[in-house]
C-alpha cells in the first residue's frame, strides 16, 4: 500500500500518493492531467520556472538533473521518483534509492534505456530479435564490422543521442573518419555500429508494467520518422497481420519483464519481410504514445502514474477504429510563428480535431506540440491531421 | 483576437489567453487538463489553498467572490474571467467588466442562474415551457398559489440554494408556515412557489455558446436526482425519441441565445408526456456534463474553455454508444473513509473505469469525485459504475 500514503497532518482528504518527476519537458506536463483525475500529487523538477511542465505544475523545484544534491532535495518527500528523460546518472538513481524513496524505472532498468550498447547487449543475451551490432573502437574495426555485414552502416554513440541526433548513415570509410574524428562522445558513450536494416515500416509497441507485475500492452501502431524525428502515428498499425501484432506485444512484455521495467515501455521496431527488429527503447511515455491521450480508454500518461506508484492499471483499448497522431514541429525562418492566430483557423476548419501544446518557445526541428484526429478513414485522418499540424507550425499557409 | 495575445516580453511562446476562475471547485480543478492542452494559462480566485483546484493551478489567488478588491486584483492582467460557481454579485461582475476585462458569461446572463425567479420571468416571457410559478412574500399567498395549482407545492429560495438546497416540498399550509417561519433568505432573494411536476424522467441538455454566437449541442442526457443531488448521469438518454431530443436541444440554444449565454449552459428538464418542462439553469460546466471528459471528442471544460476565449468550438460527440457518470458522494459516519485504499481496489476490478478524485476532505452529502464508464450496455454500464461509486464512497464494502 506504498502508493497510497495517508498524511497524518490531513488524514481525511483524498490522496493518491506524490510522484516526482525529474524533467520539466512536454512528457511531464501531459502527466499533469492524469495526477489531476487520480488525485495523485505532482511535483516536478525543472531547470527553469519557464519549461513546459513548470507551467502548469504547482509544485516545481529547480535544479538539474545531474546534481545528486538537488536530485536528493528533490526526492524527499516523494513516494516515487520517475522521470521526462533518461539522462539521470544511475548512480543517482541508486543514492536517492537509498533515501527509501522509490525510483520507477529503477537504474538498473533504466541504463537501457540510457546506454544503447548495454541495451543491445541484454536484448541479443536473451535471444531477442535486434539488427547486427558492434561496439567499435576505431575506423578499422567500423571498416571490418561494414565490410561483413554490407555498407552503408548505421555509426551511433551509445549514450546522449535523441531525435536523430547522435545518428550517422555511413556509406564509406571515409564517411566513418569524418564522423569518428570530428565527434566527441559524451561521458562514458562508446560507438555502436549497426547493420542498416531495410524495413517495411517502423512499429511501435507501449506497454505499462508495475512493480508487482502487471502489465497491460497497447495496440501496435505505426510511426512514420522525418528527418530523425517522429512525424506521424497511426493506432492501430493499419498493414500489420494480427500474429505480427501480436508478436510486437509479446516482444515488448518480454523486455518489460526481462529488465524489469516499472512505467511505461516504449519499444521501437522495424518490421521486415523477414520479421520484426528491434531498434530502440523509452523507459517513459512517449511520443508514439501520445495519440492515446484522445484515442484510448486510459492515456499512456495514466498508466505510467499508476504503474510506478504500484495501482492497478487501466485499459489501454482504442476508443475508435483509428487514431492518428502528428507532431507540430518548430520551422526554419525568424519572426513570430503564426501559432497564435493559426489554432483559431485549424479549430474552425475542424471540429473534431484535439490540439495539444507544449508552451514552448518556437525553435526549428523542436517539438511545440501535436494533433490527434479519431475516425475510421486513415487516409482522411491523416490528411486532417497533417493540415492541421503544418498549419499550426506555419509550414503552409493555407 | 482577444483571446489569443502576444506577450510582448515573450514573443515566441506559445500562449492562448490568460482564463481567471472564479472559485476554486472541482469545476475550475477540472478545467486545468483543457487549459494544459489549448495552451491556455489559468489563474484561479480560491478561499484557501487546500481547495479543490487550488492544489493542481500554480497561479492561485486568494481572496472571497463576494470581495470587490479581491475580484479586481484577481482580473488584472486575465483576458477573460469565468466562474466556477454562479455566487458573485452583479454589480462586482459589472465593476470588472468596466477595467476591460471580458466576463463570460456576462452578469446580465449570469443573474438568470443567479436568481431562479428572474430565470422564471425571462423564459415565461419568451413563451419557453416552464412549470406554473409564482413569486410569493408570505404563507397566505403560497397557499392561494398552491389552492390553484394544486398540492403539493415546490418552494424555493429564488437566491443561494445547490444541491437541492433552499428548496422544499410542501403538503399543506402548514408545511409552508414551517418552512417561511424558519428559513432565512438570502440577499435579494425572494419565495418562489412552483407546481410539482410529474414526470417521467429528468434529462439535462448542455450547450456551449461562443461571443461571436457560435453554439453547439451536447447530446441530450438522462439525470437521476438522490436527495437533490444528481446521483448518475446517462449519455445519451436511453429512453427519448430524437425527435423529444432535438427539441430539449433547441430549447437549450434558444435559451443561450435569448440570455446571451458565453461559455456552457445547463438546461435541466422535466420529460412529461405532455412534453419538456424547463426545471435549472447553469452557466458554467455542470455535473451532467462530467461524462464529457472520458466519453466525447471535446469535453464540456475544454468547451467553455474555448467559449469564454472566443475559439472555435469542437466536436461534441460521442466517443461511444453510451457514457455513464455516477458522483461520488461522502457519506455519514466518523473515522477514515476508505477512499485511499478502494481506490486500488476498484481499478483492479475494473479496467475500463475512469477515476476522478477531486481532492476535498471527506464529509457527509459532499461531492469528492465521479467516475466514468463507457460502452455498449447501459444496464451493466450502470452496474460497474455505481458499484465503484459506492465503494469508492464507503457505502457499500465489497
Amino acid at each position: 500500500m506504498k502508493g497510497i500514503p495517508v498524511s497524518s497532518s490531513n488524514v481525511s482528504r483524498v490522496r493518491s500518493g506524490v510522484v516526482g518527476i525529474v524533467g520539466g519537458g512536454q512528457l511531464a506536463r501531459m502527466t499533469a492531467p492524469a495526477a489531476i483525475a487520480l488525485g495523485v500529487e505532482l511535483r516536478v523538477l525543472a531547470l527553469s520556472v519557464d519549461e513546459s511542465a513548470a507551467q502548469v505544475i504547482p509544485d516545481v523545484r529547480l535544479g538539474a538533473h545531474d546534481d545528486l544534491q538537488a536530485l536528493l532535495a528533490f526526492a524527499e518527500g516523494c513516494d516515487v521518483v520517475t522521470f521526462d528523460h533518461e539522462h539521470v546518472p544511475a548512480a543517482y538513481l541508486e543514492a536517492i534509492e537509498r533515501t527509501g524513496v522509490a525510483v520507477r524505472p529503477g537504474p538498473k532498468a533504466l541504463v537501457h534505456a540510457q546506454d544503447k550498447a548495454l541495451m543491445r547487449e541484454a536484448l541479443s543475451a536473451a535471444g531477442l530479435p535486434v539488427p547486427q551490432w558492434r561496439v567499435v573502437d576505431d575506423v578499422d574495426q567500423l571498416v571490418g564490422f561494414a565490410d561483413g555485414v554490407g555498407w552503408p552502416i548505421i555509426l551511433k554513440t551509445s549514450r546522449g543521442g535523441y531525435d536523430g541526433r547522435g545518428v550517422w548513415v555511413l556509406r564509406s570509410p571515409d564517411d566513418a573518419s569524418d564522423v569518428m574524428s570530428g565527434s566527441v562522445l559524451s561521458t562514458g558513450a562508446v560507438w555502436l555500429a549497426e547493420e542498416l536494416v531495410d524495413f517495411t515500416q517502423e512499429i511501435a509497441a507501449q506497454v505499462a508494467r508495475s512493480p508487482h507485475g502487471q502489465a497491460v500492452a497497447y495496440p501496435i501502431v505505426r510511426t512514420v520518422q522525418s528527418d530523425g524525428m517522429c512525424a506521424d502515428v497511426v493506432a492501430p498499425c493499419p498493414d500489420l497481420s494480427e500474429e505480427r501484432a501480436i508478436e510486437a506485444q509479446e516482444i515488448a512484455l518480454r523486455i518489460a519483464e526481462l529488465l524489469d521495467v516499472t512505467g511505461m515501455l516504449a519499444v521501437e521496431m522495424f518490421d521486415t519481410p523477414a520479421g520484426l527488429i528491434i531498434n530502440e527503447l523509452a523507459m517513459r511515455p512517449h511520443n508514439s504514445g501520445h495519440w492515446s491521450i484522445d484515442g484510448a480508454v486510459t492515456s499512456q500518461f495514466e498508466n505510467h502514474l499508476r504503474a510506478v506508484l504500484d495501482l492497478p492499471l487501466g485499459a489501454p483499448d482504442l476508443l475508435a477504429p483509428y487514431a492518428v497522431m502528428v507532431n507540430i514541429v518548430g520551422q526554419e525562418g525568424d519572426g513570430l510563428s503564426p501559432l497564435h492566430t493559426a489554432l483559431r483557423h485549424v479549430l474552425a476548419r475542424d471540429p473534431g480535431l484535439r490540439v495539444h501544446l507544449y508552451g514552448k518557445e518556437i525553435r526549428p526541428r523542436r517539438k511545440l506540440g501535436h494533433v490527434t484526429i479519431v475516425g475510421d478513414d486513415v487516409r482522411v485522418l491523416l490528411e486532417r491531421a497533417h493540415h492541421a499540424a503544418d498549419y499550426l507550425s506555419g509550414a503552409i499557409d493555407e
